[in-house]
């Protein structure tokens, strides 16, 4: 066995062993591979592909690259992983309403990179939250609170630490085997029986067209149930913010409203459709319709606020920020962004407010960089409303009045009005399970 | 400009622009891009090629990427190379020759790698002989002597040092734009007006195939062309070893025997062949037939020999070896391989017998192996030759019996025998000129 007959191979788009695949994720994990040899293989894999049996295999040797969770729970040990949305802060939505309604969610999450937030850097702005806990402690919090979202362990699937490391830098993150086998095997490692994934389409998601976002989907779903997950899959849009709230402190805060019942919209539908796909894939409702109606009751009775006041607590926390968001970090310099003219909000560019709010410090440009929680801004207008001049359409939270000033023109940038009524952004296209795709249309 | 977008663009089939060639070619020369980007790029090029254009501005950007010499060496200076054989020794017969008959030879050359041998390796198996020479003492000798042959300066085409290292370990060698930009950036920085190609066909080539050999040779004739360089190419056999001796000093030997007239067969004939083509070339012949009838008389009269005593003696050799190939280094162990039964030899692998020389020492395994200049072998037989049970078909120069009894095995195993008479190896499939090509049959 030798990493130029694996290139070799891929090279000439043969499909490789599974003790090939074997060989080269120990290189990646181990580091006995340079990053050459691995960057080459990982550009010829995106050319010329993976068939199902190869990213199978590729899945699992990338999860058993570290070690192997199974953690006692108390049920079934459920997750859910989104590709990565502006303004998407359903985790933190879903999570505590799921363990109030019995499920058992155990979420391992990533920090933002890019142009999308991340669960950890959105929690890390809640004082004295901490999201770097042993194994022991997190499985113990899952159990007796019924949710617990920490950051990816370097224990967990370390090959897909090199790997995604190297895909960032080589132009290789698009490839269909490449994301599935870094997802799943991340969510394997850590023990997840069930899995729900959301599967983001639309300009700035992984992949751009919605066919590709359906076929990655269906890879997924279809490998996820092959190593005998329950796992599903839906795939929604992303041109505009899900949320209307774009930053670390102030994603908590609107978490917080929607399950203090104050907020309403596209966030708390995607939450409670994903929740309850959370709790038919755990097994803990027999249907979705079902699920939804014990979800929503956990939002109107309180006890998903007070679950999140819980999960908060026992990760350090401190639980009265869901009574009082002000103890949440606050930017100095609130400052309104105003139509310049009349018209229909027809497209808002999802990716450019997220590279506006990355630019005020709300998201890192390299890794080494220190995010600043309180800043970001709140849509106050979504796609098909009318705005006349001078109407804000987005409220900023800025650190200075001339980062403030520098992102009016980037938000500006990102909104398309028109004369014609325009249609409300779509936010379901898709829902893949094992059996079959079913559109949705919403 | 940045090295994700050429990615990208290279990724997508995308031609690449002029200006973003040079920017990965000056990242590969001064050490500015990681290798992993590098190794990313060549397989995203291996995969999805490069057209004319592209191929042509890679190739004069990698020129540039170093010193570029405009050398005075009293007539044009003309150029051979081949794409590597096994006991391929053409240059030290041809060089010499056209010396001889007024032709300026400037060449550069390399150590040998893999299973073919590189002809400063057999130079320095001649006692005292200098093959890293100052530009100027270099220039000097062809413009006095008619010919020199030293080692590739790392001053010229440096990005080629990058890449080449980095393709010989990612399997990116077997792609025409990398194999051009290769060779012909080393030509043009070495200041050659005129350039004779030799490109190998068959098994252990670069191409493996007629057609891509073919191709290749096309694709170097157009880009020389191009750039105003007067250029042809030879497609040539390499199934079988060219000459009868595989081995650094051994095939010195072999050199100096067709240059005293002791010895005859395809290297003689293929070394005229090409020299004739260099004379036409660089313009010192009007036809090719003059040239070989020039040649010829300069190997008659010992005047090709002459030359290469007074290239030997300028770079600081031993002379008299020409006169007294005892002088040459000499192996312990000279062991005859015989004919286990008889029958026609019908294939002689040699890929194989490079390998089984290159592991009796005559080569290196990796790039810090030390050679051994002694040892080798002569092929006694031919492909089409009737051979008796108990004849010599190969005599061993080994370092040692062990040595010699593990090559008698490796040697047996790259020949095949069959019953019925077997044709001789084809020599000559095609002469590529820029002006079309022209089917060659010997």
């Amino acid at each position: 066995m030798d990493i130029i007959s694996i290139l070799e191979d891929k090279k000439q788009r043969r499909a490789l062993s599974k003790e090939q695949i074997a060989y080269f994720v120990k290189g990646a994990a181990d580091g006995s591979l340079p990053a050459y040899q691995l960057s080459a293989l990982l550009m010829a894999i995106r050319l010329n592909g993976m068939d199902a049996r190869e990213t199978a295999d590729l899945t699992m040797a990338m999860a058993a690259s570290g070690n192997m969770l199974s953690p006692d729970v108390g049920g079934v040990p459920v997750d859910k992983h989104s590709t990565g949305g502006v303004g998407d802060t359903t985790t933190l939505v879903l999570a505590p309403l799921v363990a109030a309604c019995g499920g058992k969610v155990l979420k391992m999450s990533g920090r933002g990179l890019g142009h999308t937030g991340g669960t950890i850097d959105k929690l890390e702005s809640i004082p004295g939250m901490q999201v770097e806990l042993p194994e022991e402690e997190f499985v113990s919090i899952v159990r007796s609170v019924g949710c617990a979202v920490v950051g990816q362990s370097a224990r967990l699937a370390p090959a897909d630490k090199t790997l995604y490391a190297l895909r960032d830098v080589t132009a290789t993150v698009d490839s269909i085997p490449l994301i599935v086998s870094s997802i799943l095997s991340k969510k394997f490692a850590a023990g997840a029986k069930a899995i729900v994934l959301d599967v983001k389409t639309g300009s700035g998601a992984l992949m751009p067209t919605l066919e590709a976002s359906v076929e990655l989907a269906k890879a997924m779903v279809d490998i996820g149930h092959h190593a005998g997950k329950s796992i599903v899959a839906v795939v929604s849009g992303m041109e505009e913010p899900l949320g209307s709230h774009v930053g670390n402190a102030l994603e908590v805060k609107e978490a917080i409203d929607i399950l203090t019942g104050r907020a309403e919209g596209p966030l708390k539908r995607v939450s409670l459709f994903l929740g309850s796909l959370m709790l038919t894939a755990s097994g803990v409702m027999k249907t979705e319709e079902g699920a939804l109606v014990l979800l929503n009751r956990a939002l109107e009775s309180g006890a998903g606020l007070q679950k999140l006041k819980e999960m908060i607590a026992a990760q350090g926390g401190d639980p009265r920020v869901c009574d009082d968001v002000s103890l949440l970090p606050k930017a100095p310099v609130i400052y309104p962004v105003q139509a310049k003219a009349e018209g229909y909000l027809s497209h808002v560019n999802g990716t450019a407010l997220g590279l506006a709010a990355q630019r005020m410090g709300a998201g890192r440009v390299s890794k080494e960089d220190i995010i600043d929680p309180a800043v970001g801004f709140v849509m106050e207008k979504r796609m098909g409303d009318f705005v006349k001049a001078g109407d804000t359409v987005c409220t900023l939270h800025a650190a200075s009045m001339e980062s403030a000033k520098e992102t009016e023109q980037r938000v500006l940038d990102a909104l398309t009005f028109t004369k014609e009524p325009a249609p409300k952004a779509r936010l379901l296209y898709a829902l893949v399970k094992p059996e079959g795709i079913i559109p949705l249309n919403e």
